[in-house]
Order: structure tokens, then sequence, then C-alpha cells
């Protein structure tokens, strides 16, 4: 049976749930207006290990054995791991996948990963291919900044349109039976390039391909804003969401009454983060908490969640190539 | 309806056809004992663009639009393109997919992404969640080379265990729909790691994961390797190929028949290789080529294709971690 909908997007017909949801995040997120919602909150941005990268395999691990927890399961339960992150060659998720020692999927979405995995596993539960699967990412401030930017210790300012990459990890277990949120559609995304070069501009990097993933969602499934009792995006930041709203409004959405960014929700006004946050980490440590909180407590009933990613690497910019940007959505209902 | 066989491997009720295939080498390659199977043999290997990495994404541009064009379908056909490389943040795939403009969906299996793309792309065709898919993925000598290991200009020399990264590029386009080779069967890899640190011997540290995933499959699908015409692995190498056969005697199955590794085959023995072939670009451009010729020819009714990955980064080899493997199979059965 087909389940496309128009262009872009998928209809499941026995809607995959989502039974857990468990979020990590660093001690800078931890002062966060959202900290009470995580599951955990380190201390020490080291995790008390010797490298960055090994706390950031570490809270990723420990997002996916918590997620799995929560859900009363083993990591033998588990088909199939779905996971990327931002480090060259997904470090992150091949060490964590092999300490979970299940069938794994490894995947690249920069920032737009959390729903690329949550895209890519309810397809592989709605279509029979597993049972459960686990969907997770990652960020670390620390590593992100040594691999893209510039040494911490150089201590470079930042340009007022820069965001700050989360220190968290989020992990979504999804599963073909059991109580939990559907996943009643999917929107691929489409790598769209407005020719932005500004390595600290991310926003207005991935604001072109979140409009164009949520026109296409609204068209392939005839909904529209209003039919949302949230639209939220991963990590586009005050400026990218900006923009976001401007260009849906040029296509004929208004996003002015229900829509918020991770991004730009994460860090409070005083805690110095400029346009926001930004990082896998962003947008899977709030909606592995926050988000499916309030989908708990019925506060929403149906919301359209849509992570966004920068695809660019330090040799494509410093060969002077522009950024594309993509944008992965599903919606979710509310379990009863 | 489950399609889950065993505990790794998914059964397709209604397979997934490869339609058509795509394959585009460097000149080295183009000296291979299998040139006269290829589509396309650089000149060059800049491909007339200004640098490497441009060269690289060119020949994936390239690889994608052949095997499109080949099935007699436009780029508008194809619902999904599932593609990724070796590079930093997967640039030559997710370049190429701002070119393609179809949904896209970016992995990383490193040089295990030509049966990682096929799998996945399986899936969703299977599920009905797509007519037809691109799976695709291209290296580069001189990018892999800068990236992961020395500057071409250093002329450092290369130790006996090493295997030299395929120019080359390879694409395949499967379909719900019309005449091609039935992927039958998929196993999922996991990631398996047997401690090899050495980033000069990655057929020693694909091996394992190789042997994993081969024997899941035979026990899930309860098939012995003379069931089938051909067992094919990505690129282990002449090393990593030894200790295939030795891991799967250990388990039991008898390899020695009908065996082959791309990466053994794609250069002759004077053309300085050591242990052969390597890179996503190896199993692509030889399984997009002369392995469905041969499925074409009816020389092969019946065969598994595995490419392998070692999944490492600069950042993980430089904090002496180990380097863990995967590898990803199907089983395809010659189209009527």
């Amino acid at each position: 049976m087909i389940k496309k909908v128009g262009e872009n997007t998928v209809k499941f017909t026995v809607p995959p749930k989502i039974i857990s949801g468990y979020s990590i995040v660093g001690p800078k997120e931890g002062l966060s207006p959202f900290a009470k919602y995580f599951d955990y909150i380190l201390r020490n941005d080291d995790f008390n290990e010797k490298t960055y990268e090994r706390a950031e395999r570490k809270m990723l691990e420990q997002a996916i054995c918590g997620a799995i927890d929560k859900a009363n399961l083993l990591s033998t339960d588990i088909d199939i791991l779905l996971s990327g992150d931002l480090l060259n060659q997904i470090i992150s998720a091949t060490f964590s996948a092999r300490q979970i020692q299940t069938s794994f999927i490894g995947l690249f979405g920069a920032c737009s990963t959390m729903t690329e995995s949550l895209v890519v596993g309810a397809c592989l539960i709605d279509g029979g291919f597993a049972n459960k699967v686990a969907c997770a990412t990652c960020s670390h401030f620390s590593t992100a900044e040594r691999q893209f930017r510039f040494p911490l210790e150089l201590g470079c300012q930042r340009p007022p349109t820069a965001q700050w990459t989360v220190t968290g990890a989020g992990c979504s277990i999804i599963s073909r039976e059991g109580k939990g949120h559907s996943i009643s559609y999917a929107t691929f995304g489409k790598v769209v390039d407005f020719g932005i070069n500004d390595m600290n501009n991310m926003g207005a990097a991935m604001a072109p391909a979140a409009a164009d993933t949520l026109k296409n969602l609204f068209n392939d499934t005839k909904t529209s804003p209003n039919d949302y009792d949230l639209i939220v995006t991963g990590d586009l930041g005050k400026l990218g969401s900006e923009l976001l709203v401007d260009l849906l409004e040029s296509y004929g959405f208004n996003l002015k009454e229900n829509y918020c960014d991770c991004g730009q929700m994460i860090f409070s006004n005083t805690q110095k983060s400029f346009m926001g946050g930004s990082g896998c980490g962003c947008s899977a440590s709030m909606i592995n908490s926050y988000i499916l909180r309030k989908l708990d407590d019925g506060d929403y009933k149906k919301i359209i969640l849509m992570s966004t990613g920068a695809l660019l690497s330090t040799t494509s910019a410093q060969q002077g190539e522009t950024i594309p940007g993509i944008a992965h959505a599903i919606i979710i209902e509310k379990g009863k």
C-alpha cells in the first residue's frame, strides 16, 4: 500500500508510538527556564571524562539507556538504533552504538538529526521492519566549537548572529505497540540553499529549508498552522525563527499564533547566547523533556516537530561554499 | 505485518527492484581489470574542478543523474535520495542533494554506505513510503588522504596493510515496480570492535563486523554460503578478506568457494595498492557495474552484497580510540 500523501509526506497506517523520551543536558542548560523538565543535568561539562568527545558520547549513551529504561525495556528489546551527531564521522553515535549492541543505522542531518531519526524510525516501524527503535542524538558546546570554529582557549568574540551549541542529548523510543503519543505523518526534507555563507549565522542558513518543509507539510496534508496546538522547530534561533515566520507568510501561512523554536527557548535572555541554542542536542533535549511532557499533560493535542540542520563542514566553509540547510518534520498526536 | 526474520534480518514482501545502476571512476581505477564495466572513467582525477572535494561531488552527481537516466526517469520521479560519504559532515552527499532537489536522507556508515543506503531504501519502498529511491555514494583518494591521513604533498610511505581509497561513485535506483533484480532480504549491521587502532589496517578493523553480519544473515535466513552464487564484500581488502574467511570458518561457515571482495578485485596486482581498494566508492562502483552486469547476464542467480565500514575519525584516532566497524548486507535475486 502506498502511504505517500502529496509530494514529500507519508501517512502512517498504524501510527508508531513514542513510548518514552529521555533528556540530559550540560550545566549551562541546567540554568535554563526549562531545567525542571530535563531528566539529568551534568555538574561539569566534561562529565568526568578526559575529553569532551568522551563526555558527549557518555551523554548520548545515558540518553539511550535512560529512554530504554523509562520504557521498562532492556537494550535487547530495541531492534534498531538510529543516531547521528555533529562530529566528524558521527563518532558519538557510532561509539555509543558499540555499547548498545543493537542493529545500527548511522544518520547525518546535522541539527536536523532528531527528527530525521524519528522520520526513518517511524517508517521502519510502520513498514513492519522493527517493533521498537531508539532515535537519539547529541551535541556538546566544546566539541563543536573546536571542530567547527576556534579552540576555546583563543577566547574568540562571538558575533551577534551566533548561536550557542547546546551540550545535551535526547532519545525517544518508538514502538509498534504500547501507550504513547502517535507519529501520524512525516515530511521528508529537501536540501535548500539561499546562498548564506556566514558560519556564524546558522539561523539564516536553515530558515529557507525549514520554510520549504513546513510549506510542503501543510500542502501535502491539506492542513494549515491553526490545525495544530504547537509548531516547534529545532534550533533556528531568534533570527532564523523570524525569517521562517516571514517566509511562511510569503507562502500564505500565518505562524504567528502557535510557533516556537527550541533554540530560542532553551536559554534565558540573561544567558548570553545571542540568537539562542543550536546543535543536535538542542531539539533532542527539548523534545524529549518539555514537549513530550506538555503532550502528556494534555496541553497539546496535535503538534508539528521539525528539527533543522545546516549542512556545512569546515572544508566546505574554507573553500568558500555556501551553507545548505535541511529540515525533516513529523506530526505528533497526543496518545489516549 | 512484521517482516522481521530472526534477530537482525528483514524479508521484503514485495521485493524492491534494482532497476538501474551507474558507476564512475577515476583514472587509476580506469586501468582496473574491471574497467570495461564502468560507465564513465575520468581522464583527470580533478574532473576539471578546482578542488578534489568538488570533483568528488561532481562524480556523485553524475552517478545519480546517470542512474536516473539509465532507468528512463527524470529526477522528479525519484521520491527520496539516500546518500552519504566519507567527508566530514558528508558534504559530497548534501551538496549533490542540493542539485538533485528531491527529499534527502543523509546517511553515515563510512564504506558501508552503499549497502546501508540499499537497506534503508528497500525498507522505504517495501513499506510503501516511496515508489522510487536513489541510493548513492562516492569517495575520492585525494580528499580522503588529506582528511584522514596526510597531505599528498608529503609523499608519506604507505605500510603494507594500507588500502587505496577508490576514486569513484555509484548509484542504484530501486523501485516498487518495473524490471530489475530483486532485493529479497536485508540484514542490519551492528557496531563491532575487536580493538584494532591502526588507521592503516582498515581490513582488520572491519572484518569482525563483516563476520558478525554475515553470520547473522545465514542464521536468520536459515541459509549457508553454498545457497548463493556469490558473496561479495565491500572493501575488506586482501588481509580483511582472509580474516573474514577465518572468522566465518570459526562460526561454522565455509566461504572459500564463492566469496570475493570488491577491494581485493578492483585493482590489479601491478597497481601498487597493497591490500586493495577501499572507500565508499569501491563497492559502489563495483556493485553498480560488474556485479549488476553479471546478474543481468545470468551468471549469478542469488547473491549477498555486504559493504563494510570502519567508523573512525581523525579525532577518535588521535585520542587513542580503537576503530569500530559495521557491515550491512542485502540478498539480491536475479530478475526475470
